[in-house]
């Protein structure tokens, strides 16, 4: 029996493509192209830094990567720049079904479990609307280890009081859902791209387009 | 003093877009794409492997990127023709300078190390025209953990009789040449393709833009 539902945050509940209106504003006709790279940096460095065993909090290196990707644009934001890019991270835009599926969503603990350091990921949950449903917002900080890395799930986990067997993990990212498969989470692959499911020898349960998907498990 | 050059083989020795070639002949026009998704979801997955814990020798893993990257691109390769495609992996070409330069380097040790598994890596660099310059060549399968994370340089420094820093370690991925610079190699990054270096907080020591440069450390 599923008692807790764990969410993903970035890609999962929130659009970290909604970046992009910032990155536009600033530098006209490179929003898109500074908001797509600044993500694939942004995965590359903490999936190498995992991997390396340099943990370094997820504000600085997604402000490692925005560097990165504004270079390679050719473009010079200022510090203040900078930090007005980054606070656009703290204002996501939520896809369109969370609110209403997380509403519906009674009876169980709803938790938010993402790499994002406390002063990115508090910020944007208590400052969106989906703040009254969701009981719990944990950060991969807490033990300094990143998903997909085992410990990280078992970090979140053990903030819980259930057991692996009771938990019900959701997140688009392919490799967070795999990486969740197998820590032993159930698992709902939540597939907004639609894309072909990477050929691993682990597989989620189930998959969807959108969130709305879960409310069968309830 | 630098008492052994350690080289990483894919595509700092050898190429492996020189796959593209059997892509094409199997799948006209559609060679190129292939080619680089499957380098892609290569590097994918064994990244992800290593996070989570699950190793997969290389070329079962790159096998499934294979599969993955004909799938995605809508071909349907019979089994006898991933076999052919996957061979290719065995007689990739050099890089053009690569053989010159080994033959330069003497009174080193001359050493390969690779994720590549040792069915793969042995006969490619046994039917390559560097084997006479190549002291020994290491596979990460014989500790089960892949480059960048720490222990695979471990594993490749036990087996070379010197201490860390009389190592000189050369690869044109930089995942690979932060994760040796990481470790404590001294590190020359082969940019090969002049990208632009990653915003980490290692960084190699030297960086060339092919295999040349590195005669100046002897």
């Amino acid at each position: 029996m599923i008692k807790a539902l764990v969410f993903d945050a970035y890609g999962t509940l929130y659009d970290v493509y909604s970046v992009k209106t910032a990155c536009e504003k600033l530098f006209p006709k490179k929003g898109e192209s500074i908001s797509i790279l600044w993500r694939k940096k942004q995965l590359e460095y903490f999936f190498q830094r995992q991997l390396m065993g340099r943990y370094r909090p997820f504000d600085e290196l997604t402000e490692d990567a925005l560097v990165f990707a504004c270079k390679a644009e050719g473009v010079k934001p200022s510090q203040k720049e900078i930090k007005g890019l980054m606070d656009a991270y703290l204002d996501l835009e939520l896809f369109e079904e969370v609110e209403a599926v997380l509403a519906e969503c009674k009876g169980v603990q709803r938790v938010i479990f993402s790499n994002g350091s406390p002063n990115m990921i508090h910020p944007l949950v208590s400052g969106s609307r989906i703040e009254p449903h969701i009981d719990k917002v944990i950060s991969a900080d807490g033990i300094k280890q990143y998903k997909p890395a085992a410990p990280a799930y078992a970090y979140a986990l053990d903030q819980l009081g259930v057991t692996r067997d009771e938990v019900l993990f959701m997140s688009s990212n392919s490799w967070d859902i795999m990486g969740a498969a197998s820590f032993g989470f159930h698992t709902a692959w939540i597939n907004r791209a639609r894309s072909q499911p990477d050929n691993l020898d682990i597989q989620p349960e189930k998959a969807y387009t959108d969130l709305k998907g879960i409310l069968e498990w309830l």
